[in-house]
């Protein structure tokens, strides 16, 4: 199927090429390792889902959906309640990413499963899919709302654009829309209803309206598709267009990336699970002091100063003294290396509004220091501490776990599964779900496998 | 009260005077000439919402809606069903703008009243409000609503937002927040999830995809409310932050305007009326064809050639020799000199798309040229005739219906509510609806009304 695309005008067809590949993609045209990845991109995304799902955030806003909701099948995750379709996608997708836990497309930094996945399986309890349509639908819709971040990235989310929700609503509606079975110029539709709803602002994170955001992305997509299987018409070029998407969202998009090895180069084999809490440019920092800390504990007050040596990236994104909440501290190294260092962990735990607190207590912040080195990539970083006996103690990590190079296996993924969905504290089984997961291609019926995530 | 606004560092807490604006604001602060602009805003409203509710494209989401919404007491203008809350709020302002005949604030060319309205009556549907409350709210909606516009126009619409959606929603939050009785705190948040959910491009007018941007402009601007109402916090910042709703969207934005003369000066003082379903810019080519026709009428293999005198935007916006649509012909001068030449009338007949393929028939598109006059304002323009047995036809429209300097008088109103209510077939009783919005501020329950419009 990837042979016939024509990839030559990319910026005339762009949005018809997208839409046909989402509509004509087999199953037997992805590789295996893709359609593996697609099944350990849901094993992450429910265990994030699992721990998110009592977020505040998550349970205001089913608190203002109830009243409008008709009954619905649809599960909510982690949760006893049912609704309807848009309800529970947006829910679902505000559990999985309320914590930014979720998956990390690398080139874009785009969280692509928790929009699109809560669209897919809320059409499932609509209407019977079977697993392996689900799941080609996933591949599909990801891969769309990764190509248009690849052509607007990195200028995008530098002026603002929260990414994940921005392109996520674009994959929805093309997953959606590829389980409803439309066709070509249907999915089109789809797509252009989905540019007529694509938003969300950098400004919100860190406070729940992030989450309205990425809810939407999933909700305003699946709306997307349904729209179109009802003829409800978008424009001819809702993405490549004079006014389109990625010109209005865009600084100079890179169209040709759009279509360029469709079908043959895959976005889910960009993608990575975090094995902590955190901005991705922290896990080494993480991981050295884990290692330090198992070698042997130290007491803060024991430490004179500490270096971190990383990409500058890791300075610019997590160079934050004194984060306020759990939120910010999931992009501050100082509070990383403090309560690593402290507790040997890197749950949820120690990122909390709580571990904030005990962790501004040491007093560390003011005596750590970056040393930026731009020869590192940024899954490499150099933790090295200055105690006050006048030791020097040091780890360096070349390529942290939760990297392309180091990924978190099979196994790691259903420990975080396990681990996130007791501290959740739904009560939700997770070995019935984790194998559930991993077979899912064999499932006839994708919707039922909600029960077990409920 | 606008005295107590400090307006000097509008950049640092623009979106705090924004909120504490529109949660402070009394009837009495309110000229009599403002409130008075609200009510005609509204009779204007449902003019073209009753045109509008039999639309394909209010049709099909409504179909599609209607699986998902709880039973729901709010009426859906021009029609027997109703529904919930979010989802009337969401019908009836596509129904309002589905063919732009809908209000036109003149710095901006928002559509002002069509993301607001329909949320204020959705929610006065839920719990009683009063039809003054109601008013007071729709003018502070506005506001913000339009000053938000002011401060990125015209980069934000040239760049392709559809400014109507994009600053509906922030519109539509602030009024439900004060009919909520939110405190400026938490309308702030509902600013703030509003921003998250800010969108709509102009690459999809023209098509229905434009409607599901104006509907949930109206949907989502009362959710961002009702969350807020429930704790959903926003960021501090979400106009004027560094990845706030103004930089991110617009070119250079003008913070200043947003507070300048807040309580002072009003968005709809400046807010217009069509009296053709048409680009404003055609409203003096359209009456001086008018005025032409009643004169003597001419028919159209008489005529050599026309010429249309008007400023450059007329050209620009209008110079469209063969529409495919009636929705394209409402912005081609071709068309309507052809249609307003021939029939005398200027209605939505008149632009449909039956009428595009009998004016093209008479192939005049080809025999009308343009001459640019920036000393003319864009109310005013020159038609002229000439005939192919040498005679010479001309008329100039100095300052066409519908400006700020020739507005619809309230009887006009009237009478376009009138004509539109027929035209739309919904059966619904004009007069009674007239006469409940003329005397809405004296109404108990202003929800109460919506029943007139079913």
């Amino acid at each position: 199927m990837a042979g016939e695309l024509n990839t030559a005008d990319a910026a005339a067809g762009a949005s018809d090429a997208l839409a046909r590949f989402a509509s004509q993609l087999h199953w037997e045209d992805i590789p295996p390792g893709v359609q593996h990845e697609a099944r350990r991109a849901l094993v992450n995304f429910f265990a994030t889902a699992l721990a998110g799902c009592r977020d505040p955030a998550i349970e205001v806003a089913a608190r203002v959906f109830r009243p409008f909701g008709a009954e619905g099948a649809c599960t909510v995750i982690g949760r006893r309640e049912t609704t309807n379709a848009l309800h529970a996608a947006s829910l679902n997708a505000m559990s999985g990413n309320v914590f930014d836990y979720d998956d990390t497309h690398l080139p874009t930094i785009i969280h692509p499963t928790a929009p699109v996945a809560p669209a897919l399986f809320a059409l499932a309890q609509m209407r019977p899919v079977t697993g392996r349509d689900l799941l080609l639908a996933l591949v599909a819709g990801v891969e769309i709302e990764c190509r248009l971040g690849n052509a607007i990235s990195p200028g995008h989310y530098q002026r603002g654009w929260h990414i994940t929700s921005t392109c996520g609503v674009f994959g929805a509606a093309a997953a959606c829309a590829r389980v409803l079975g439309l066709d070509a110029r249907r999915t089109l539709w789809a797509l252009g209803n989905a540019s007529a709803q694509s938003c969300g602002l950098v400004e919100n994170l860190g406070s729940m309206a992030k989450s309205i955001g990425v809810g939407n992305a999933a909700s305003n997509g699946l709306l997307s598709a349904l729209l179109a299987a009802q003829g409800f018409e978008g424009p001819a070029m809702p993405i490549e267009g004079p006014r389109g998407f990625l010109r209005v969202t865009g600084e100079r998009p890179d169209f040709a990336s759009l279509t360029e090895d469709l079908g043959r180069r895959w976005a889910l084999s960009s993608n990575t699970y975090k094995p902590y809490p955190c901005g991705v440019v922290l896990n080494p920092v993480i991981e050295a002091c884990l290692a330090l800390h198992a070698e042997a504990p130290v007491a803060p007050d024991a430490i004179e100063r500490v270096e971190l040596r990383g990409h500058p990236l890791l300075r610019e994104r997590t160079d934050r003294p004194a984060p306020h909440s759990g939120r910010e501290a999931q992009v501050s190294a100082q509070h990383a290396v403090a309560a690593c260092l402290s507790s040997g962990q890197a749950g949820l735990d120690q990122f909390s509004d709580g571990a904030v607190a005990a962790t501004a207590r040491h007093g560390l912040a003011g005596r750590l220091s970056f040393i930026d080195d731009a020869a590192l990539g940024v899954e490499s970083a150099t933790v090295t501490l200055h105690l006050r006996d006048g030791t020097v103690r040091s780890r360096h990590v070349a390529a942290a776990r939760g990297s392309l190079a180091t990924p978190l296996g099979d196994k790691d993924l259903e420990r975080k599964l396990i681990d996130l969905a007791a501290w959740g504290g739904s009560g939700c089984a997770p070995q019935p779900l984790i194998d559930a997961l991993w077979s899912l291609d064999c499932r006839g019926d994708a919707g039922t496998l909600m029960r077990l995530a409920a």
